[in-house]
């Protein structure tokens, strides 16, 4: 499907406003391989047109930033301009709304938001989503595309629909799955995932937990118990919910996580061991990067880039794994993900633009 | 005035949601000299009766806290438990409207609020104040002390109003106060006050600019002219607006205020005269501390006390002198000032409770 | 033991010039029942004697700390001054070696290092100490109490040397001491103790990773396996080394723990029952705040407090319990839980001079 | 001379392990016009040989970067590899000693220290240098050009030797060269600069003004008088050291210089003139962007980018002007403005490579 794209590519946004719709759009601005006016920025139908530096005075600038504007969503305007890609940074309830008929236009469209993450219903129902029509939604959901390039990039270089992954659950999955698939872990002990995320993961709405006073020299736990990035843990790591536990807390950053994971082996391993298992199961990743015992990933290492960093320490009797894995949630956690999952649908390289 | 107190002193505070509020009632749980159940804790009228703790469960444990509760307003409880010090903690609003009934009903009354600060109609004006009675609250206005206690200290002993000064404007005001009333300054070159505080001073409302995303990792100057706390000190200081000119700035930290202050002296000086003017001013001060040049003030050494601390540079032609001024803007900027105030109204010495 | 102290206690601290020392100071200074000239304040032997607010100048202004030396540590003048309680807030090879001669001239000691608190000679090799009298080393190490108020509160009374827990431990211990006393984990399943510290734990020698470059905006793990507090939750809550992982990260904050703490139970339990069994653990315990769920504790709400605070998070399935546990790592991690064990020495109330 | 570069540039950088020095190779690993291997990375003559990684882990990843390494200095190297300009990110005394025989050589440098910026032998007194060959040093002092892009445009594309300007420095002088060039200012007021840093600024050494603990949740004033950027001020701007009084303070954030600058105007004057003024004096610069009031820079816009910020507020009067200048201190107050002042060398658009 990747040859239709033999024309520069043509995409658009919509949701410009949040912290992850801007960082995408200074992701596309800087993109060398997308047509000259591209991204097209939208904000919901019916709003006004504004100025992209009014809403970001940091962008301005930026090649072509100061003279693009956000325009309300109209999807005739989408099929007229030949967007290619449609992108949805938008809160998950509206992107349910949108999606289905710019997909049945004929788009192909990544949706930032968990609308369209998970398969089970049960897991779903922490978002309390409600379709306009049912069956469409259903049909969608069973072909969209959870857009981890690591795990699905083959689907992904096809689908209609991809699910970026969410920020927590990105850093969670691409630790584990290297020792999931390789069927290494005693899970009768449980998985623990203990993550640290910074105050931009919460958005930008101003709320009491986002105020300054609150999150400022500060550390506090949320979510103990059933943070609804659970699900696509359970799902995409094939868990079932008494198998991993999984807690979020609030870091006074603005932006990285840092997840702490403590695995039982279910035979004694070595260091160099679980090394190249995650070597060989990441050899062809370009936005993961091991680190070698004892060096272990932080959080400053992976701000403001588009890599996931993993790293590990082993028990001296090698039963006990702790895996420490690193990366921006605004970035791989969000905005770079999806530029991945561009990438590998249009045909390029999967880190274009990224490094 | 003070032989009142020979029983302990009964206070009440009104307004204990918000920073200042919290960190009064802080100090009047602590203070040695209150009757038992003193400070009594208000809510608007009408509100609920809500426990302390629910409030600010971080002060659960100390002494009291965890039995007392906050309940509606109502002049008749206060006059009926025999309130002597009323503390006001709210939005000036709301003290230019509850104030009046109170002092009419034989309560002293010390409002943390901008509201009865100023003397001078024009200064006011940024207020944008409207009375239920204009000329009572003109009367009141006339009536009420600016509650500095290192500048009005004797007046304060026996009033019946106190406006309890703004934070910005206690950290210039006590910056340059002896140099005005030795009249050393030369006028005609203007004074530069450029202010720096902590995100408290902004309120604990939600809003953009106290999201933890926009204050952290950032600095900003705001109201670069014509801050409302700029009325206080022509008033003050017995300046005219082309004399002074104060900017202030948005610090990423909790709280702390640090003003920069540049003067041009009509007389070349000496650091050390210029020291034994400040000495003498503030001999029976006992919150202001005087750094000895070359150790200046610096945030972190009042931050969570009632302390102003000053220090100087002189120019080495001995014209241009640069003073840093330092405190906490909910302690000596706020809460703690007013409790300097109620010992002063109470016979008490000026800094019980307060180190 | 305690009637010893029917005059005012006086007390000495050996070491003022790293952050818990300065704490405790700063602790004494405001202590109730402390001699008038107490505490003496002592710098290694042969040292320079100095002014105390040269070393802290944020002490200045506080009762007494303007007219407080630092002069050189000699027990002669220890014994002259009729020094009752010793604190050193010293590195623990300088603990190991002054603490023997000062408790056979008589002087009871409370040390902040960790040169005694651990009884087992395996876990205490990670200190690398050398005794220049290993007998009477050995026989001190066998007297001393580990001095954790809520465990060993009838011991300390009498103890003649008190080690003075560490800051992670004491954040673990007192979260697990309970379901440990009542036998109620699971231990086939480990236990995993997810601890985040501020930056002060670390010390205040200027290091790479004391750099605010390095520190701020980040968060790393750091001995992941194999930290030197591991001993003391062995020691105390008579675990064997495979049933508890603990991993240190340093937090982009002054001063704070929070531990995150899981458990599984043997058998599924109640939110309310887990609450009970802490409440009656801690019925006496001034200084440990039991949170009701869903309310969490939070690193705020101890930092400048004495306070440790617990709260609980159960899986639905009642078997897993996540224990949330936070200290002021400078007070509850040290000096206040320091000045707690001087007040049982001395038949104080245990929270005197704390709260 | 620009003539030189139709093969792709060669450059090599001695000094990178400080933080400039690790800025100013992430940008030209980036930078689109220079040769493969550039740049060639350079220790102090007699070093290791070392990995660019092992240095600083977070540029792995980066194109190239895992293959760098770090070579001894050695003139003849350079001459070998035909490199064409050679950046020093070194302590000034370093500079001062390596880069005549660099020139001599027939090299191009750009020099990020304080070496070779001032002209006038006093100003210069306060880096205490010391020259093997003085009269060398002397005629190489002459040749050198200040490498502020937006004021010596012209000769920087000749030059042999720039000396890269201070932050601090860079800061007040975009803010204040249009004001001076249009002789709009009333100097016998004075003007005041009142600046503050991020802890980059302060260097990577750990010290005891750079720990965590003194840093965080701080502000201090530090070399209120005569910080060494105030000579390169006197000569950029043409004014004597009674004219400009700055101030530096720093700030608890890693990164961004924000300058508060007070003027007195020769005639009162509206804000939309003096945006013109602003507007025609960096009409074409790229790197520089003029906010519009009541619009003001702020830190948050530039960190991590090449630009320089200014805004403006003017009293009602008209007559005193309020000057906001950011920047990056790495950035376009080290690496990013060095890199202009290669792309002028070498003949490339003044902002290659940096947006």
């Amino acid at each position: 499907m990747s040859e239709n794209y033999t024309n520069p590519l043509r995409t658009a946004v919509l949701g410009v406003t949040g912290y992850s719709g801007a960082e995408l759009v200074r992701l596309l601005l800087d993109h060398p391989r997308l047509a000259a006016h591209s991204p097209l920025l939208l904000g919901r139908s019916g709003s006004e047109t504004v100025a992209l530096t009014s809403i970001h005075p940091q962008l301005s600038g930026l090649p072509n930033a100061d003279s693009l504007s956000v325009v309300p969503f109209d999807l005739k305007l989408l099929v007229d301009e030949k967007i290619d890609i449609l992108f949805l940074a938008t809160p998950h309830e509206q992107s349910r709304e949108d999606v289905p008929a710019a997909v049945a236009a004929g788009l192909r469209v990544i949706d930032l938001s968990g609308a369209w993450r998970l398969h089970n219903d049960a897991n779903r129902a922490v978002y309390k989503l409600h379709d306009a029509d049912p069956a469409l939604a259903a049909q969608l959901q069973t072909e969209a595309v959870y857009g981890s390039p690591e795990l699905h990039g083959e689907q992904i270089k096809t689908a209609r629909l991809i699910a970026n992954p969410g920020c927590y659950a990105t850093s969670i999955i691409l630790a584990l799955a290297p020792l999931v698939r390789a069927n290494v872990i005693d899970l009768d002990y449980g998985i623990i995932a203990d993550a640290k995320s910074g105050v931009s993961g919460a958005g930008k709405a101003p709320t009491p937990t986002t105020h300054f006073m609150y999150a400022a020299d500060n550390l506090s736990a949320y979510a103990v118990f059933g943070h609804r990035h659970t699900g696509e843990l359970l799902e995409q790591l094939h868990l079932d919910a008494s198998q991993i536990q999984f807690t979020p807390h609030l870091l006074p950053i603005p932006r990285g996580i840092l997840s702490t994971i403590y695995v039982r082996l279910a035979q004694p391993g070595s260091i160099l061991n679980i090394q190249s298992l995650y070597d060989e199961f990441y050899a062809n990743a370009p936005l993961v990067r091991i680190r070698r015992s004892p060096a272990l990933p932080q959080i400053q290492h992976v701000v403001r880039t588009a890599f996931c960093d993993l790293g590990f320490q082993l028990s001296p009797d090698g039963k006990r794994l702790v895996i420490i894995s690193c990366l921006d949630n605004l970035l791989k956690g969000a905005a770079s993900q999806a530029v991945e999952n561009m990438n590998l649908m249009a045909g390029f390289s999967q880190s274009e633009g990224l490094r």
